[in-house]
């Protein structure tokens, strides 16, 4: 007899007939002889018309009462499902953050699990009950109710499987990961198996099927994660350690993001801190800095940076640099905006050589121009130009058998 | 400087407008100079659509679950009151029933509350904040979530302004009691004042302003207790110690319960404990029954028992009659519909003599029959045939000056 953790999104318990889907799934995995510890997320847009209600009032509330206004949407799902489980003859208990022991640290609204203490989880198990937990809320040392920011139940789900030592499967409404968003290349192929490194990259990278905390979570403490649809039978994707035979291809995925803004600033005095100073007034003012490149000294030394952003911080970035033309004589910028960025991931480009060279061979093979490159060990980022998009995608995936 | 507990109920804050004027008012009172806890019920509709979502789900959910469930609509309402009134900059936080300290006992979803910590609560008003606590709600010692029932909201506020030794203030949409319910007889006068005892008989006997329980608590902490409307300045109804310049009139107020069902069993053997029995059935089917009278023992030494109840319980008097045939020869009952109890309260009563007497003189004088009575100390409630319910209310309500 085994233990698993589950996780049922929003969309999957959006209604009561959704929720018997998911009670009747529950079920089937119980009779199958595994106690079962399920998550679940709020129902449908609960969330959203909570957070619509809230801005109705102000627009900065205080991020405590957001936090207690956000997490009563799961508090909503897990009685309900209690409900049902209990219904279809089998005995539930529905617990919240707190009382599944899930402690927290950190800020309003993005806090991190610090520990979750499962011993009432464990109880309830032991009482041979179906535990229904309430994902993305804890509560943090000074007994307030916090909430874990964007893809916060995926985490919950993990960080209780961590505890439990047990697999953890995230139910959601795509049937797995694929190698390339099936939106953007409808021929995409559907993973068996991703290693974590790989997933973290492609989450980071734009994939927004998995948050890339929860898949930290999971490689830290080596949780066996399936992602699968949350109504069918059809097989998931398992994320798990890397393993050389896991995979023939040197590339598993690509991911796009769009909106990138391309800002580039001119005449930076060499030395004096000055580039420092930038980043610091861009960070103070939320910018969210991507991908970085800056020049040599040139002849009249001074240094030009590019970076790249998202183009809702093109107003933060005006400030900061009106206020920069105080400060620093001769300093100017030009933005480019109608970019993306197209990354390629995979764990190969680790292990064999030549991946990289081929990747940018393809790029010059089909007169792909890119502002900006950037590599990690495991991915290449490139920024091109929007219109060039849908070629990108095609050729590289085409290529690269993805 | 003083403190004093408002609350206001779920139509008073059913929307962003209507939160933004509950929150003006407790500025302003705070403004005056008073320290101010507020609690709150759920918004509008909240709770009877979390109720529908659970009817969906299943027609007996478990207790604990429907708590969980129906105690997120408050939660709901104090974050939102809490973003508003430090919207409009003034410090205000929000607690749940069990960061106020609301110590429960009994069942789930008809719990009472046992005590009050008010520590908390307190520190917070040192610290000059605007405390919001959530009402209707607390936890059981086993940290459970627990809910108040019907009226809930009125026990929280009256209970910690009876532990904070303060006045507690009812807002609601309607600006006071009344000598009688004006949709049933328009005429009817507002009271400036009226004694707990006498708006305790008043809840009890179908006045729907303000629950018994609520007022019981004033009344056993002697908590100064206003009920007044929830928008404007409006003079409200003060509910106070009994005392004997408080009112000139004998009589106070008139209430009137619809949908009475009269039930008269015959032929029970005299003695051997039939009545008992016959009650002990009756309550285990839950049937509430209000007003009693037995005959003496007839000639065939058998006695006759009348009793009143909601006409919705005919049901299950009638499988209880089933049962009671089996093992009681001759038994029979018959029911009467149709039927309405009027009641008249003051507190007068007690200390005038001939009140009764001239009440009784009214129904004779008018002509209007009655099918049982019953007093207590400070009322009298007469059992009378649905058509001639205006014509009593009007008859009464203009003879006693109501």
């Amino acid at each position: 007899m085994g233990l698993v953790v589950q996780k049922y999104g929003g969309s999957s318990v959006a209604d009561a007939d959704k929720i018997k889907n998911v009670a009747e799934r529950i079920i089937e995995r119980k009779k199958s002889g595994d106690d079962v510890v399920v998550i679940v997320s709020a129902m449908g847009k609960t969330t959203n018309n909570l957070l619509a209600l809230a801005r109705e009032i102000s627009s900065n509330p205080p991020k405590r009462e957001m936090d207690r206004l956000i997490s009563t949407g799961e508090l909503i799902t897990i009685s309900l499902l209690s409900m049902m489980l209990n219904e279809l003859g089998y005995e539930a208990i529905s617990l919240t953050g707190r009382q599944a022991g899930i402690i927290t640290e950190g800020s309003f609204m993005k806090s991190k699990i610090a520990d979750v203490k499962s011993d009432n989880i464990k109880k309830h198990l032991d009482q041979n009950k179906i535990v229904v937990v309430a994902g993305f809320q804890g509560v943090n040392d000074l007994e307030e109710i916090t909430t874990l920011g964007r893809g916060g139940s995926d985490t919950s789900a993990v960080a209780i499987a961590a505890k439990l030592q047990c697999p953890c499967e995230i139910y959601t409404d795509v049937d797995g990961i694929y190698s390339i968003d099936p939106r953007l290349y409808p021929d995409a192929k559907k993973l068996s198996q991703i290693s974590y490194e790989e997933m973290m990259e492609m989450a980071h990278l734009g994939a927004k099927v998995m948050e890339p905390r929860s898949v930290e979570i999971a490689a830290k403490y080596n949780v066996p994660l399936t992602v699968g649809l949350n109504t069918g039978n059809l097989a998931g994707t398992v994320i798990k350690e890397y393993d050389k035979g896991m995979e023939q291809k040197s590339i598993t995925g690509l991911s796009a993001t769009d909106n990138v803004l391309l800002v580039t600033i001119n005449n930076i005095p060499y030395g004096e801190n000055n580039t420092a100073n930038i980043f610091t007034k861009l960070a103070e003012e939320n910018v969210n800095i991507d991908m970085i490149s800056q020049s040599s000294p040139l002849d009249n030394n001074t240094v030009r940076i590019s970076f790249t952003t998202n183009k809702d911080d093109a107003k933060a970035i005006e400030k900061v640099m009106d206020e920069l033309k105080n400060s620093i004589d001769g300093i100017n910028y030009q933005t480019e905006e109608d970019l993306v960025k197209v990354s390629v991931i995979g764990n190969g480009m680790r292990d064999q050589s030549g991946v990289a060279a081929n990747v940018f061979k393809l790029f010059a093979d089909n007169n792909i121009e890119f502002l900006q490159v950037t590599t990690s060990e495991i991915s290449i980022s490139y920024i091109i130009d929007s219109i060039d998009k849908d070629k990108t995608v095609n050729v590289l995936a085409k290529a690269l058998g993805l």
